[in-house]
C-alpha cells in the first residue's frame, strides 16, 4: 500500500470514529425523550457517563483483551495499560496506526455500553450504572469482541458480523435485558389485576432528533467498518438506508393496523430496529434483500416490544431490549439467509455463543451490583424523580410540569 | 483517473452524502420549532416518513426517471427497479461507482420532499402527505432533475444550477406554494376582518438548531455537489458561507428598521435564504459577489414571506414557498447575473420551465389526492391538535401547556 | 506533494472546517440550555449573529491581519479586503488552497468570538454584542493570532499551541471574564446579605447535548488543526478523547465529594474543561499525560468556577471563564510540563504576553461600548426577560412557565 492510500484510508476511518462518537448523543436523546421529565439529568448523565468510563477502561484493559495476542481464540493476554504497544501482527488493524484503530474501537465499545441505560431508565441507582459500565468495556464487550473481530475462534469459523448487529448491539441488548429484569419493573406499571401502564415519553422533538442522530452516524458505524477507503461504499450505505427505511415504513403499516392509528415511538424504533438489523451483512446482501431484512425487522420489532413488556413484563422504558438485543440477532441470522458465501450455521453459533457468554456474564454482574452497592433506588427517590435525589437538580426549572411528571 | 484519486472521489461524496441525509433532522426541527405544540409529533413524523418514501421510491423508479437512458432530453426510461444496472454512459456519475452515486442523488431528492411538510403543516392529513411524498420522489423530482443534471435539455442548453437552487429547493418550494393554497390556511390564521394572525412556533430553541444543523450540512450540500476532491471545495464552501452571513445580517437589519426589533424567526429565515439562493452560482461567483447575493435574498425574503402572507393569503407557516420557492428562483437567475460564463437567458429558460412543469404536475396531484382520500383533516382534529388524533400520542406528556395550545 | 496527496488534505480539512463550523450550534445550546427560558431567543441570536459577524469582518479585515504580511512578527499588513489575493509565502497555509484554509480559519475565529455570550448572557444589550463581535473578530482574535499562528513573534519563539488552547479558548474566556466584569452581575444574583442565589437552567437536555456536539465537533478541531492527513491523526483523537473523559470523571467525583451528589452542570463543564485543556499539546503528549492533564483539568474548572462566583463575584451564567478563559490556560502551560520537545518558559510567555493584550483591548472595547451605547438593558428587560424586550417573541409559546420564570 503507498502512503497515499493508508493516508486515506486513515482520513475515511477517522471520520467514522467521530460519526460513531456521535451515536452517544442520539442514544441519549432517545433515551431522555421517551422516559419522564423528572429523570432526564439522570439518563443524561448516564449516557455522558458510560462513554467516560468505556473510554478511560477499554482503553487501559478492554482493547488489549480483544485485540490482544489470542490464548486459544477466546482472550486477548498482551497489551495491557499500554494498548498502543500492540503491534498489527495479523492485520487485525487493516495496517492502520494504532491510534486511528484504537479511537474506532473506542466508539464502538462505548456503543455497546449505552444502550443498557435505556431499559434500566428510572429506577437504578447512578453509582451501580457507572459500576456496570466499567463490567461491560472490560469483561463482557471486549471477550465476545475478541472471538468475533480480535483473532478469535468465532472469527476463525466465518462468521459474519460486518459492522456488529452480534457484537455490538445484541451484547448491548442482552445486557439491557438481563439488567432490566434483575431491577423489576418501575412503580406503577404493571398493576396487580394485570393492567400494564404507558408513561408516555416526555420530548418527542428530542427523541426523534436522537433516531435522526442514529441514522446520520449508522453511516459511520456500517461503512466505516470497512476501515479503508473501498468503491463498495456506497452500496453498504445504500443497504444501511434502505433496510432502516423500509423497516420504519413496515413498523408504520403494522402499527396503523394494529393500534388504529400510526404510532409514532414504535415507529422511531422501528427505524433503529432496520439499522441494527442490516448492521451484520450490510456487505454481502442486495438493495432488495436489505429490503426485505428491513420489512422483517420492522415487523419482527413490533412484536417482541409487546411480547417483553407483556408476556415477560419486563419493564423496558425505550425498547432497547427489542432493538438492539432481539433486531441483533435477528439481523446476524439474516446475514447467514441472505448474504452471499455466509453460513446459516455458522451464524447461529456465533449469535448462541455470544447470546451465552453475555447472559452469564451478566447475570453475575448484575447479581454481584444488586447484593453489594444494590441496584435500585428508594421507592421514594423513585417517585419523587431520580434527579432531584441522585443529583440535586431539575432539567427543565423554569417550566410548569404536570404534578405527577 | 488512477485508483486513490477516485476512492479519495469516493469518500468525499460519501461525507457529503451523509451531510446531505442530516438535513432531514434540520428540516424537522426548524418545521416542529415554529409549529405549535399540538402538531409536533404529527410533523416529526412526516419528516421522518418523507424521508422513507423518497428513499424506496426513488429506488425504485426516481433514479431511473432522473438518470436512466434519456428520451428526447425528457425522461429517463432505463434501469426502472434496478438502479444499480445503469453504467456511467455519459459521465454523468462522474465515475464514481454506481452505489456512491445513488446515495448521493437520494438523500438530495429526499431533501427536496422534505421542504413541503412545513408549509401544509397543522392542517394536513397523515395518508395524504404520505401520497404526495411518493409522488415527488417518483413524478416531480425526477423529471425536472432529469432535465437539469440527468442528461436532459436543460443541462444540454447550459443551464447553471450548480448544487440545486432550482432542480431541490425551487422544486419542494413550488410544490409547497400549490399544496398550501389548495389545502387552505389553518383554522383562525386569517379573521373575517381582515386581521392576520400570528400562530408563533413553540419551540424557538429547536427551531434554532434545526437552522444550525441546515447550515452545517449545507457545505456538504453545495461543496459536495462537485462529486470529487477538487481544490476549489474550499472557495465554494466561502461562497455558501458568506451569502448564508450576509443575507442573514441583512434580514436582521430589515427587520429591525420595519418592525422596530430584530426579529427571531424572520432571521433565521434569512440565514436559509441566503443558502438557498447561492446554491446555483456556489461555484462560479466571488466571495463579494455572493456577499451581494446573500444580501439580496436576505432583504428579498422578507418581503416574498410578507406578500404571501398578506397578499396572497397562503398560510405557510414556516416560510417554505419564500425560502426555498422563491429565493430558489432568484438564486437560480443571479447564477446568472453574476456567474462567470453563465447566460441570463438560459437561466430564466430554465427556471421558468421548471416553475411551469411544478406548478402543473403539483396542482394535478395535490387535487387528486383532495378530491380521493383528502388532504385535510376535520375541524375538530385541527384545533385539538393532529397529534392526539393521528397518532394517539402527544410530544410533550409530562409538560403544561396553554389551553389553547 | 503529488495532486492526489494535496487534495486529501484538502478533503479531510474541508471536514475540520465543517465540524468546527458546527461547535457554534454546540455552544448555542450549551449557553442556552444553561440559561434561563426567558432569555432563549436572545441568546440563540446572538449566538447566531457572532458567527454571522465573524464570518463577514473576518472575511474583509481579520484574515489579513492574521496572515497578511507580518510587520514585525506583530501584526499583518497585507490583503485587506481581498484575503484570496494572499500567498503561502511562508508556508502558514500548509500548501492548501487558499480557500480551504479561508474556511477553515474563519470558523476558528467564529469560535473564539461566541464564547463570550454565555459569560454576558441573560443582561447584555443585543446591539451592543454585535458591536463587540465584530471587534474580536477584527482586532482581538487576529492579532494574537498572528502572534502564534500568522508566522508572528510567539509562533517563532517556538511557543506551542497546536489547536488554540490559548489563540481560541484563552482569548475567548478572558473577553468573557472583562466582559462580564464591565458589565455586573444579574439582578438578584448577589444578595446585600452575601448570599449567592443559583439560577438553575432551564433546558438541561438541550445544554446536554450542546456538549455532546462541541465533544464531537473537537475532534475537528484538534485533529483537523494538522491542516493535514497524517498517520498521526488518530493519536491526536485519542489524547483528546482521553483528556476529556478523564475530565469529566474528575468533576464528577470533586462535585460528589464536597457537594454531596454528582452535579450536573459542573460535570458538563468538567468535559468541556478537560476539551480545552488538552488542546494547546494534543499532539506532543502520550494518553497517559492526556489523562493527567484532563483529571487537573477537571479538578481545577470546579475550584476556578467557584472562584469566580464567591470571590470574585463575577457572575458568568454557564462558566466560561473558568472553562475557556482558566482552563486554556493551564492547557498551554501543561503543554509545557508534558509535551515532548515544548518549553515550559516559553509557554509561560505567550501565555501571559496573550492574556496581557486581551484584557488591555478587550477593557478598552467593552467600556467604549458601555460608554456609548451601554452595554447593558434596563432593570426592567432583564428581569421580564431579553426575548420580550428585544425581540418581541417567546421561545416557548406553548408553554406554561414559572412566574419567575
Amino acid at each position: 500500500m503507498n502512503d497515499v492510500s493508508l493516508l486515506l484510508n486513515v482520513v475515511w476511518t477517522m471520520i467514522a470514529a467521530i460519526l460513531v462518537y456521535f451515536m452517544q448523543a442520539g442514544f441519549a436523546l432517545v433515551e431522555t425523550g421517551f422516559t419522564r421529565a423528572k429523570n432526564a439529568n439522570n439518563i443524561l448523565m448516564k449516557n455522558m457517563m458510560d462513554f467516560v468510563i468505556g473510554t478511560i477502561f477499554y482503553f487501559v484493559l478492554g482493547f488489549s483483551i480483544m485485540f490482544g495476542t489470542s490464548a486459544g481464540g477466546v482472550i486477548g493476554t498482551s497489551g495491557f495499560f499500554n494498548p498502543t504497544s500492540l503491534a498489527d501482527a495479523d492485520g487485525l488493524f487493516n495496517g492502520l496506526p494504532i491510534g486511528v484503530f484504537l479511537i474506532f474501537q473506542t466508539v464502538f465499545c462505548a456503543t455497546s455500553a449505552t444502550i443498557v441505560s435505556g431499559a434500566m431508565a428510572e429506577r437504578t441507582k447512578f453509582i451501580s450504572y457507572l459500576f456496570y459500565s466499567a463490567c461491560i468495556s472490560i469483561f463482557i464487550y471486549p471477550i465476545t469482541g475478541h472471538w468475533i473481530w480480535g483473532g478469535g475462534w468465532l472469527g476463525e469459523l466465518g462468521f459474519h458480523d460486518f459492522a456488529g448487529s452480534t457484537a455490538v448491539h445484541m451484547v448491548g441488548g442482552v445486557c439491557a435485558l438481563v439488567g432490566a429484569k434483575i431491577l423489576g419493573p418501575r412503580i406503577g406499571k404493571y398493576d396487580k389485576d394485570g393492567k400494564i401502564n404507558v408513561f408516555p415519553g416526555h420530548n418527542i422533538p428530542l427523541g426523534t432528533l436522537g433516531v435522526f442522530i442514529l441514522w446520520f452516524c449508522w453511516f459511520g458505524f456500517n461503512c466505516g467498518s470497512t476501515v479503508s477507503a473501498t468503491t463498495s461504499l456506497g452500496d453498504i450505505a445504500m443497504t444501511t438506508n434502505i433496510a432502516a427505511a423500509a423497516a420504519t415504513m413496515a413498523t408504520l403499516i403494522i402499527t396503523w393496523v394494529r393500534y388504529g392509528k400510526p404510532d409514532v415511538s414504535m415507529t422511531l424504533n422501528g427505524a433503529l430496529a432496520g439499522l441494527v438489523a442490516i448492521t451484520a451483512g450490510c456487505d454481502v446482501v442486495t438493495n432488495y434483500e436489505a429490503m426485505l431484512i428491513g420489512v422483517i425487522a420492522g415487523i419482527f420489532i413490533v412484536f417482541v416490544i409487546e411480547f417483553v413488556d407483556k408476556k415477560l413484563k419486563i419493564d423496558d422504558p425505550v425498547g432497547a431490549i427489542g432493538v438492539h438485543g432481539a433486531c441483533g440477532f435477528l439481523g446476524t441470522v439474516l446475514a447467514g439467509v441472505f448474504g452471499e458465501g455466509v453460513s446459516l450455521l455458522t451464524q447461529f453459533i456465533g449469535v448462541l455463543s455470544v447470546l451465552a457468554y453475555v447472559l452469564v456474564s451478566a447475570f453475575i454482574i448484575f447479581t454481584i451490583i444488586d447484593k453489594t452497592v444494590g441496584l435500585r433506588v428508594s421507592p421514594k427517590e423513585e417517585e419523587e424523580g431520580l434527579d432531584i435525589h441522585e443529583h440535586g437538580s431539575s432539567a427543565y426549572a423554569n417550566f410548569r410540569l404536570h404534578d405527577d411528571r
